[in-house]
């Protein structure tokens, strides 16, 4: 094993107590033989036998008795080297490594193939959620028509405590903080980038097309204000952060951003760290996943499950039981292409004619108004604050209304547009 | 293959329109041979090559140039027959039938091991979720704690209706039939027997335990009255047929019947045929898969990706992968020790001290009351409803209090119980 942080502690943890189970399950026994560590002297929360814990990768990695390398270092390097030079030697190898995965996971998978070895990677997305597995066997005779997941918990719960309490996002994130949700430099999670990251790998297995993260369209959620979410809350909306794949024809897009979706929908009922994926195929029609994303028990129990299934597969003398490849000639469809529905915060000077003004450029892009309310004045701020929800556009038509509308002399500021999600 | 019925001609269309997709994926053609028919001649939906049908099921069964018998016959008679002879023949099998998987599952795969094949039936139980492969792999490593499945379409869809418009059970089980989600004779899934045959499959993949489809206590849903929707939406709660399995140290309760839980709950939001199933493992903690549970696209996905699992295996020259096997010691427990909160609807008499008979019959069995309502008089029945909500009370105990109730001179009619669960 490669690492001993929250998600390897779990691992030899479970190792240790499920050990007459899994030799149950293999008819022999799984022997967790050396672990590579920053400093083997630190004390640490499993008691593991004398001499398991090492410094030197070579003890891990260039042992000949050892058939699985279990990398759980996160980040890139050494992760990527080291799972590499493991299959290199003639390893099978089981990652929790998103990162690795979704940048340089299409050439591991090569590597692996030409040396005749495995990789298992069910725990880099969704921890607790059999997705890899599911993509890889049992929804394989589908085409993937669309992705809707929840795949970032920190946003998430930041997202749940922001509905219930109405808090802003700052007094969120700093609980969010304070719980171990969210890190003490969170941009990876509130950017979109681990969403993006993990929609790669999943957006690759789904459509079976060379998916690199920054192919990814992303937007945060850090300029979501308590004013969005009562809004929405008003029209019937909950807003999530979803990663979206979806294919249309020979066309793909995929983008994390902010979303107002039905309150109705399944997805609405995911909260706090959870996660979800939302999945419709051409014969299983629409399916949805949910469990927990993150965290030592649940990333535990898919990394020994791969362990499980590596083992399956020594025991049986195969490897490349299921090729990987990537199949579709599919295109990335650019975020000014893409059509949605569309929420909009606007602060206006409180002076007759200016929704007139803003219905007119709407209408010149060809962007019908769905939906439009106008409260009563803040007589302090002099402005009124108008939210309107159009029908489906595409993003560039109204991307180019929004500038227009910006320059308005009446319009103090475009405060907020969410895109909204629909299920069909 | 065996059937050319409503799954069986969705799969043998996927297998033509995806068979390209399915040779790129296998690295060889899949060749349906022959289907055994009842009627050769008949008109079918599906094209196939002449010579394809047959009514004669040796010729199927014993061809040597057949690696995978398809079985989409239903019912346990000559399916299960069918089977075995398939296995005998050194052929793996793929099938939908959840009856004779229910009723003969543990000594087929016996027959399956001696005979080195392998047995796939993914179909058998939630269709398009993936339901089987996911207890066999991703979740391999945890001790599942708890089962809560919608698994069964037509009471959901029923059930659906009933709340949503305040139909009467007769009038939405009428509609449900107009639109083909409910048999002409609707016994099996309006008893619960369809469900519990499904959880006897569940549970047996989730405990490691041996599981009949008797071992299952179950209650309908014909009894259930738009009065219980009406109440059980005023307390926060849904009403919804559920099939639970529950493992508590060596004891698992097996159950099906209708049971009030938390509206906002997820099983909660899920509606018509959708099907769902919760599980509750030690490492992955809590988790959801949602999908089709019926229908001949979504069973074909699961068999067809069965299909595809079996020729991987075939062209790796591996069988038994992953062994199957009872490892756990559990025993059942009786319904009379299950521990639940309940709903009760009484019908009384509108006079002075009735609750006050009924609260001391409870407390006498040392059941608490958490909730009581009472409505105004119907004056043209002399009488008044009355609606009690426990807390948790062991069911013995329970059903000795509402047959004491029952035996009052002032109570009418004990006219509903229903068990709520609550999800920890």
């Amino acid at each position: 094993m490669l690492g001993l942080g929250v998600v390897g502690s779990g691992v030899a943890t479970s190792l240790q107590r499920k050990a007459v189970l899994l030799e149950n399950l293999l008819g022999r026994p799984l022997e967790l033989r050396s672990i590579l560590v920053r400093d083997p002297t630190k004390e640490r929360p499993v008691r593991l036998p004398a001499g398991t814990l090492t410094s030197d990768p070579a003890v891990v990695l260039d042992d000949p008795d050892v058939n699985i390398i279990v990398e759980l270092l996160g980040r890139v390097d050494p992760a990527h080297k080291y799972i590499c030079r493991a299959i290199r030697n003639g390893k099978h190898v089981v990652t929790a490594n998103k990162d690795v995965l979704a940048l340089h996971g299409s050439a591991i998978l090569g590597l692996a193939l030409e040396h005749n070895v495995d990789l298992y990677f069910e725990a880099s997305v969704g921890a607790g959620i059999p997705l890899v597995g599911s993509f890889r066997q049992a929804l394989v005779a589908n085409e993937i028509q669309s992705l809707h997941a929840i795949i970032n918990g920190t946003t998430n719960y930041i997202l749940t405590r922001m509905v219930r309490e109405g808090l802003d996002f700052e007094v969120a994130l700093k609980s969010a903080q304070r719980l171990g949700y969210a890190e003490s430099d969170p941009r990876n999670d509130l950017d979109g980038e681990d969403a993006a990251y993990k929609l790669a790998i999943l957006a690759s297995l789904a459509f079976h097309f060379k998916v690199e993260p920054s192919d990814v369209y992303r937007e945060g959620i850090s300029s979501l204000k308590p004013a969005d979410f009562r809004y929405a809350g008003e029209f019937g909306y909950a807003i999530k952060l979803l990663a979206v794949g979806k294919r249309d024809g020979n066309k793909v897009e995929l983008r994390v951003h902010p979303v107002l979706i039905n309150q109705d929908h399944l997805l609405a009922g995911v909260n706090d760290v959870f996660n979800a994926v939302r999945v419709q195929g051409d014969l299983m029609g629409e399916a949805l996943f949910y469990g927990r994303g993150a965290g030592s028990k649940p990333s535990s129990s898919a990394v020994v499950a791969d362990i499980v299934d590596a083992a399956h597969n020594i025991n049986s003398g195969v490897s490349n039981r299921i090729p990987f490849g990537y199949r579709s000639q599919l295109k990335l469809r650019p975020i000014g292409e893409v059509v949605s529905r569309s929420y909009v915060r606007l602060w206006v000077a409180d002076r007759p004619g200016v929704l007139a003004q803003i219905a007119h450029i709407f209408g010149n892009q060809t962007i019908s108004i769905a939906a439009c309310v106008q409260k009563e004045t803040n007589s302090a701020t002099q402005g009124a604050e108008i939210v309107i929800l159009t029908h489906p556009a595409r993003e560039d038509s109204l991307q180019g209304a929004l500038s227009e509308v910006a320059r308005l002399v009446s319009v103090h500021e475009v405060a907020s547009h969410i895109r909204i999600e629909d299920f069909h």
